[in-house]
This record gives C-alpha cells, sequence and structure tokens, in this order.
C-alpha cells in the first residue's frame, strides 16, 4: 500500500527535525517535502549530520500550491503569525493541516490579536480549527481538517488541571502554574540567553504576568469550567535540554478531599488515555521520565494544612509539548491507532 | 593582633568546606579546629586536594570541652539533632556558638520536636538562641551567644516576603513559594537521586505538602506579620550545583499597587541591608548571578489582572542560605564591619 | 507464535533498565525473570517508577537452575567477578548467556587475573566465550552459546582503530586513546565523585596509566594486527549522563596518505556494518547524535603536519557500549534480524 | 593615594566581564572606560544586571587618543585582527597595553599571517611584545610595555609542557595534547554550537589538526627546547561553563623516570610560581577547582609499559587562561605585589 505523502514547513527548527525522526519511523506515511527559508538550498544532512546517513532531502521553499501537489498532510512548523496565511490554500486544495505555531490555537480571535499583536479577521476559517489536545477534543480532531496544536506549556499544564476544572473541584480563582522548561523550548535561535555559558548552572524566571501561553491556557480552561479562568503562570528556565514541569497549586471546594480521592478521580478522568499516566500516591515525577516519548506523568498531593491541591506534571517538551502530540492528532484525523510510529518509553537515566 | 581562634564542627560537608574557605580568608579569625566524625584522622587535604596546598589541618573528634579549649567561636554544621546537644558546654565555656543546622531556628520547641521527630526540653538555652537572619534580627544578633542560622530554602523565602509581611500588604493564606534549588543542597551525601546521572537534564518537585522548611518559614513569618501564616512551600531540585530560586505568590489585599510602588516599598525596606539588591522593574535574577557570594538579588511584579503579586529571589544556597550568612552573623556578633571577608560579586557567566 | 522467555540477572542497575527497556519492545522475547540481590523482593516500579505502569515484576534472587527453567537466554548484568562461576551452570542447563561484565572479555585468563585481582582456572569454557564486537566476531558470534559483552570504552576505541589495525596503516607503538565518558558509566552507584554536585561544571581523568579496560582494548587489537599491541588510554569523566568519545591519534606510517583516503578505507571496511556510520570530511560527531541508539558515528582527520591519525568515535556507552550491542549479539545468536527491538535514531538535541 | 586609571576595550565580552569584575576589586586602580562597539551607549548594567548596583559605566566607543587620555593601563579584549591597529597609538601616547587577542602572541609574524590570514608588516612594535606568561617570561614582563597575553589552551598547555621541555626528559615529536574546554571559551557570541540545547548532554572535537592555537603553544615550546617542536593538539567542547582541562601525553627519553622523579622535577621547576600547584601522586585535577581563580592545577602519572608520561593541568579559562592571567601581567609591570586583586580559591563544589 503506498504511503501518505507528507509535508513539514519549518524542518529546520527543532520541532521541524523531531517532526522529521518521528516521520521516519511511522509506517504510513512518507516525507516528500521540507521546507525552510534561511536554510533553503541546504540539505538535511548538512542541519541535521546525524541525519545524513538516513534522510537527507534538500530544503526548498516552495508556495503552499506546489506543496498541496505532493503531500496529503501538512505540518506547520513555523514562527507565529505565519501559518493563518498559508493554512487555508493547502485546506483549499485538500491537505490536512497541523499548525504547531500559536494562529490556530484560539476561538477568541481578539485574544489573540491582543497577545500576538497581530490583526486577524479569518474567522470562518479559524472556527474550524480544532485545538489538538487529544485527551481532551479526541473527537473533534478526528473529524478536523486544521489543527492548532497547543503549546508546549499548555499542553503540560491543562493535562495537570483538567479533572478539576471539568468537575468543578477548585476555587478558579486560585490557580497558579509555575512551570520549569529546557531551553530547547526557546527554539534552535541564536539568543544569548540560551547559551550554555548563560543558562546552564541557573534558573531564572521570564515573562512573569505577561507570558502568551496564560491566555492559551485560560481560554481552554474557561471552556472546560464552563466559567471564565483566570490564572497565574510563571515559566522559568532551567538548565537542561528537554522537558517540562508544571506544579500547579488550586484551592480545593470541599476541604475533605484527601489525595487518595484526587488520585482516583484523576486515573478515571484519563481511563482511556493512553499517553497519560497517573502516579501512585507520594510519588512525583522527573521530566526526565518522558523524555522522547509522548507521554505525560502526573502526580499530585493534598496539604490538609492549606486546602490546597497541588499537581505535578512533567512532558517532554518537543514530544507531547510539541512534536508528537501532533502525529498523534494525525492519527486520529486518518483513523490510524493512535500509538502509531510515536515512542512509548524512554531510555533512563 | 592575635587573631581569633575559630572550631568548626562538621568541616567535612559542604557547608564546612565554605566556612573553611570563608574563614581563610578572613582578617580576624584563624581556624584552630575542625571536627568530623566519619572523617577523622584524615587531613582536609585528602577530602579536598584542591585546598592541600594552603589548609591541611587533620579533621578530629574532639568533646566540646577541648574544642572549647582551643576557640572562642564554634560553628556547628552537623545534622540536625545534635547541636542541642553539644552547644550548651561550649556556651558554658564561654564559647559564642553559631549552629547551621535545624535545631535553634525555631521559638516553639514543639514545631520542632513534631517535624523534627526529636523530643526537646531545653526550653532555656533555645530562648537564649536569635534567628540569624540579619537582615530582620540584627540587633539581636549582635547581642547573641547562640545563633540558629536559617534554613537556605527559608533565607531566600523570607528575603522575597518580608516587606510585604511587614506591611500587612498581602492576604495572609495566600502565599505559594515555589522554590528551586541545586543539588548541593542535598549535601555531600551519597544518595542515588543526588547523582549526576539522575538528577542531570532532569527537573522534580519533592517533599510537597511537608518540606520541614514549611515550619520554620511559616514560624518566622507569623512574628513579622503579627498573626499565624500558614502557606505552602514546595521544593523542586535543579540540575545545577549551586543556588536557590524562590517564586513566590501571594494575593495583594490593595488592588491599585502597581510594580512600582513595590519596587520602592522593597527598596525602601531593604535601604541599609548590604547584601539584598532590589533589580530595576522587569528584571528578575538568575541564580548564577549570587554564586560565591552572601547576595540577594530580588525582581517582581505585579499581575494586574489576577491582582498579585509575584516576588522572584535568588541566593546561593551554601552562602547566603548556609555559610557566608553564618559569617555575616558573626561579624555582626563580634563587631565587626558586616562584609569583612565575605565575598560580594560573583564571576560571571 | 511463542516468544522466547528471557532473563537478566542484575537488573536494577542501568545496564538491567537498558534491558527491560530493550526487550520490552523486542518483538521476539518476553522478559520472565529479573534478578537482583540488594534489590531483591521490591517491584521494578519501586525501582523506576516512570516504568511501572508497563512493567512491573518483582525483583528475585533465585539460583541459576531456577533461572534456567524459566528462560532460554540469560543477560548477565552483575558486577565483575560473579558471572564466570553463574555462567556454566546456566550453559549446562541449555541456556544462551551474554555476560556484560568484563568475566569473559579475555581469552588470555593472566591477563584477566592480573587486571582484575581473581584468580581464575576455567580455561574450558572461557574458551567457548565469544568476544561480543559483531562489527569483528560476527560469524562466531553467531554459532556462540556464550557471549563476553564488551566494555563500554572498548567499544568505542575498538571501532574506530580496527580499519587501521587490520590494515597495518600505523605505527602500532603510537596509539593513543583519550576517551570521555558521562557519568552513567560508573554505574548507579552511590559514589561521591557522581554526585551531579560534584562531577558537574568540571572534567577531570581518571585511571591514568591503570584502567582495567586497556588490557581489554590490547587484547583486540594484539589479536587484529597479528602483533602485540601495547596502547596508551586514558579516560575521563563528563558533566552529562550517557554517551562516549573516543579520540584516538597514531602515526600513519604511510606519511603520503590522506583523510579521503582514511575516510575510503573507514566506508568499505564498515560496508556491511548497520550501525557504525563513517561522516562526512570536516564532520566530527557530537556524543549526543548517538544517545538511545546503538549506533557509532565516526569522524576522522589526518595532520599532514605531524603524520598523524585523529579518528573521534562516538556512541552511547549504555547502549552501544553495552545493553544494545548486548540484544544486537542476541539477535545475531539467535538468526534474527540484526535490528530487532534496536532504536536506531536518536531524538536531537 | 590616587588610583591607577585603566581602560577596557571590548568590555561587553566574557573576556571583559572578568577584568571589570577582577579590576573592582583591585586595590590600585579604577575603572576609566569601558569600549564596545555594538554595545555602546548602553549602560554595563543593562548587559550584565547583576553588576548594576555597582559598576554601571556607560559603554563607549572611542578613539584611542581619547582612551589615552583617561587611563594610564589599557586591556584590549577585542576580536583578534584589531588590537595591532590600536596598540600602536596607545603606546604612542605612554599606556601601558594588555592585549588578550592573538595578535601578539607570535614573534614571528608569518606564523600569524598565515594561521590567522591577517597581513601584518608591523616588526618593530610585534618586536616590543613579550608573551604574558609569567611562570616563563616574568622578568621581560616586569619590563614590558605591551604584553601579548597567552590563549586559554596555550596557558594551560604550556604549564604542563614547560618542565618536561626545558629539561629535554620528552621526544620531542611525540607530544600529544588533548584538550577540553567549557563553552565560555567561545565568548558570549550567538552560535549555535553554544546554545545549551546543542552543547549540553555532549561533548565533540573541533579544528583536529588546524586549531590557531597549535602554533602558538609550537613557538614557545620551540623557544624552550631550543628546537622546533611540532605537536599534535586537539580541543573539544564539554558541556561546562568554564575551565580547561589539558591531558598531555609524551614520550619519556629516559625509561627509568617514575612518577615520583617527574613530580620532583616539576616541583622544582614551579617553586617559586605562586599559581601553579603540583599535586599529590595519584591526585589528578578537576577543572572546577580552579574555577573563579587564577591558579593552574597539576596532576601527572607515567606509564611503565609504554614509557609515556600523562601530565593533566587545569584552568580557569577565563582567568588564568585569559583576565586575571592580564591582571598578574599587570600586577608584574607595575612592580606591585603578583597576587594583587586576584581571587586564590574557589568555592567548591
Amino acid at each position: 500500500m503506498a504511503k501518505v505523502p507528507v509535508a513539514i514547513m519549518g524542518a529546520s527548527g527543532y520541532g521541524g527535525v523531531q517532526l522529521v525522526r518521528l516521520l521516519l519511523d511511522h509506517p504510513e506515511v512518507e516525507i516528500t517535502y521540507i521546507g525552510g527559508s534561511g536554510t533553503a538550498g541546504q540539505s538535511f544532512g548538512e542541519l541535521y549530520p546525524h541525519l545524513g546517513h538516513c534522510f537527507n532531502l534538500p530544503v526548498e521553499n516552495l508556495p503552499p500550491s506546489a506543496i498541496a501537489d505532493r503531500a496529503q498532510i501538512v505540518f506547520l512548523s513555523l514562527p507565529n503569525g505565519l501559518a493563518w496565511e498559508l493554512a487555508p490554500q493547502l485546506l483549499d486544495r485538500g491537505c490536512k493541516v497541523l499548525d504547531l505555531s500559536a494562529d490556530y490555537r484560539f476561538r477568541n480571535l481578539d485574544t489573540y490579536t491582543h497577545w500576538y499583536n497581530t490583526p486577524r479577521s479569518d474567522h470562518h476559517i479559524n472556527a474550524q480549527a480544532v485545538y489538538g489536545l487529544p485527551e481532551l477534543y479526541g473527537e473533534a480532531i478526528a473529524n478536523a481538517h486544521l489543527i492548532g496544536c497547543p503549546g508546549c506549556y499548555p499542553t503540560a499544564s491543562l493535562l495537570a488541571l483538567l479533572p478539576l476544572l471539568k468537575q468543578g473541584l477548585i476555587d478558579m480563582s486560585s490557580i497558579v502554574i509555575d512551570a520549569k522548561s529546557g531551553t530547547s523550548g526557546g527554539g534552535r535561535k541564536k539568543e544569548i540567553n540560551l547559551l550554555l555559558a548563560e543558562a546552564s548552572n541557573s534558573v531564572c524566571a521570564y515573562g512573569i504576568a505577561g507570558h502568551r501561553h496564560t491566555p492559551e491556557i485560560e481560554e481552554i480552561c474557561s471552556q472546560v469550567a464552563s466559567q471564565e479562568v483566570l490564572l497565574q503562570f510563571t515559566p522559568h528556565l532551567i538548565p537542561m535540554v528537554r522537558g517540562i514541569l508544571a506544579t500547579v497549586y488550586a484551592q480545593l471546594r470541599d476541604p475533605g478531599l484527601v489525595a487518595d480521592d484526587l488520585l482516583t478521580i484523576y486515573r478515571s478522568f484519563y481511563r482511556n488515555s493512553l499517553w497519560v499516566k497517573i502516579l501512585p500516591k507520594g510519588i512525583y515525577p522527573q521530566t526526565k521520565w518522558a523524555l522522547g516519548t509522548n507521554l505525560c506523568y502526573i502526580g499530585l498531593q493534598v496539604d490538609q494544612r492549606t486546602g490546597r491541591i497541588i499537581v505535578v506534571s512533567a512532558i517532554d517538551n518537543l514530544m507531547k509539548g510539541q512534536a508528537s502530540q501532533a502525529v498523534q492528532c494525525m492519527n486520529i484525523m486518518m483513523g490510524w491507532q493512535e500509538t502509531l510510529g510515536i515512542p512509548q518509553l524512554t531510555f533512563y537515566p
């Protein structure tokens, strides 16, 4: 049987190279196009020499029409603000589109415009987009042609929060998300603060009270909780390559709930979610448990003294937080087995 | 002029080697005794070969009486639960004692007994101990003979919180401290989770809702706020050697306060504190800025949307969080210049 | 078709957990026994919580006879000096045995006895053992029942040297191997020098002129070169979790050879080796390219000024340097496809 | 007494910030000018916020004539190829000049021109320059007005080799230097390969058979050995911020020499060198022992089997390998105590 041709626009960054690596192992697809602007003309092996022996397509810079001739599925792994001008052309030509940028993550385009400084009036197309968090929107993803893949922080944060929101277990104004990310989250960008000499052996907060993932988390939380949710989100830069840990705090509405109750609720909520693993009581995840996989590990505790629940979730920011979650969405869109081509266990340590 | 003889009990751990290093450079003191149990009989250069060329006393294991014959000032850098049996003998013989363990950090010995599983009835001696946070208790330290030096997390947390508590600016039930520490905080101990292979390239939370530094922070907060304060404290293990970052969240009572107001309040509060540096608006500290120094860097932000203040403080856990703060206390106790022998600037990066 | 039952003795260390992880994904085998001494009685999920959701056998401590009842293939991942007392009993009962320790790596037992301080007289059994480097001894492995799996440093060093030795291209007395390893090479052991606080942000040499991998490398080199080879081997501890880089220096016998010539020779030598990748001219490997895979990347250069060849090889010390190479050997012994169950590409970065 | 005014041209890089940090603590000098091209107009605190509270001069971009009006001593911490056009103007105006680039490191300007692709004909000025390695050229430095400060790798390599060269103990054609550096050696430059995401958890070689520090090491070795020396030098990038370890191999001419003999020779050679510490037999240095100091730690071993000596030296690449060595030279040039303003002990770990 012929494999499905797939294109990656923006293949030279970290998201792109994850997609290449994943799709090379995927039994149902074949990469037929890799795109880049600054890197066009180079072979992929020049960008990533370790892959040259098995994947060495040239990076090209073609218009959407030409890409649609070569591919049925297109992953957009581009800077924010480009996808919404490209995706419509691809959709028109019958492609399924998975966008890894922020462009299709918001129902409310005003929010997007406010936080991303980009005017948008493509309400019609945007309304077709489904937020690519399969643990929440699996059915809609199955029927979608356009996916707005979640940000890395929102993925970790939402998976930690969903059961609490769905069941109204917490005071919605009390949510604090203290998140920690490896530096690959900043992309393959030449930035002083991402240099090993600067970021190693140190930790810092950034984007306090103003990070763009805040409204994204809030919009989904509000939908799930059926009320407007404003929350505190603070990201930190950790001296490690990959991984996100989200430590989530919230006030429980029922002070009588104990950790065992909550663990039961979480296990039940994620009963059918292959990739979310609820840890035993007293065990909290390390980010490296999830490295190179699509898994999200969750541990939690209740503090009887303060009445708070503390939930800790761990993912690989470039996998469940980006590329492998996109492949998971693709599998669902195409009606394939959800696990196809997605690594399920890390190598530890 | 003769130098003051100083002893270090528990010199072989990370706290001990910091003290040795600091006191070697201190113009007014001379190390006359270094103690250890498991390492007794070895020379210090065997434990730390890089120091052998300039400091090579043998590690001994003498009783307090013999130590008091050799030293006027004694630093206790021992596991929790030992100091309170040793300090009285040293005090009796006229020594000034600085204890780096938890033994003398609590006014309320019931709290100590509850969290450290150690019955205590030495109320009389304990009442003489001063909590060694000079930014708060400088005058009492000047007159003290016995100092209970603060824990590393409490130092970072309290310096971030003090102005808010003192002035009653926040809802006292809303405090969340999300703290991040390098692995040296675990001591020079043979533990699997502190191995580079385990802790590197990863981050995790631990001791959720049950870390012993919680009651220590709370006791001081309660004193400063003149009301009982319960708070949420969660420590994390960061893949770096040294440093603590405390990210502190609290609900402001006055929603009209903006970051500039708070920065003014903080600068004013720490006007006479040599070691606390309030950063300009929009700048948040990196832990490595403080490495090898007694400094605490503080940045803050107000989120108008949620009404919260977020304060971030950074220290070197082994310095301001342990050894150099003890030396700062010694300087104050002895009436010396507060900066004597204490490094004031790191080498970056 | 029934899967082949496999046992792992010594499953709780880093070699063991790699084997568990690899064999879980292997289509032809099933793990039926995991052994440990100190950890017996615990479940595997207690040792490695991230695996608890999919693999949770209890660690047992059974004698070889009982293990042979449960398994056809036995991996021994034990400290040096234990395997040679256990393997004969397993072989007697018809098991195929792959030993990851040093016990079966030496033809010459005197060498073993000298370097490992263990008297040995089991010449008969030892003579049946094949050195498990498939790139060199593939045919013998296919017919073997007992494999002495190579050490991590020897694997990286030998793959860098083999073409030079086989073809007599270098002065055999001029070989210098400067090797660099991540700290996982030290095992899951509670050692001060392997703590993150000690090993991070630093590099050091160890075992200079006395590391036990020296005679192992020399014995194989001597066989391949058909003359006695003595060489210089110096290992270094690198602040990273996994990976070995071997930088190998040797004097070329023919000063006219250039890098292109050597690259041609290397490509030809490894033509049929699936796992050895010779890089283009001017490209030298990073260890992380090989992480989580069985690959060995090799780059080389000739210095016309000095007449030396410099070869750099990179492997994952726990994979090609240990566990996945053992699985590769198993595949060959069992007549299975050599790639079965072995990861072929890393996730970068 | 008035402090001596000092200027730093190129103050915004890592060399510059070390100089600023060192000179702030130096009792005899005062920084009166800091220069930069791309950063001109910013305050130093904007570049390095942790220093803003105590040092916040504006970065300027003035011509040498204006700088000479403000300073008696000028440090040039600029990219290669700029100093030789600036220094003459500064010398003409009576300044003492310490150049941290490669411009004044070579007696033989043809070598410079060949390796740095820059034609030079300033033989007259260049002949006045002294190579700023005080352990070798202390007297000449005392009388010099122009110092070509050594490269980081050459400093570590030469200190390891000097006793062997001076006494003719080794076969001069057998020298192999395998050097390992933290990534700060690459400067505060926006380079992909210096990103934490790329360089962390990995090690690689670079510049094999072609690194520009090779001819620098060779020129000094040739002078000391009184014969032309060609050697092998291979640098590696280590996932750490600072530090260089040089592992040096050479064939001993007298096979009867043992490690104790060599240690005696090294101790004797460095008897009067304050900053070089020869370790006891069997102890090899860690780079972190030297961090933040001007020290060079040396350990060595003799391999009786191969007749080689292996010497391992460790320095801080930005200190003894760059900035603090320049300050050491300044102290000697000015007739001050050699240790003024230079840290002598690290904080470990």
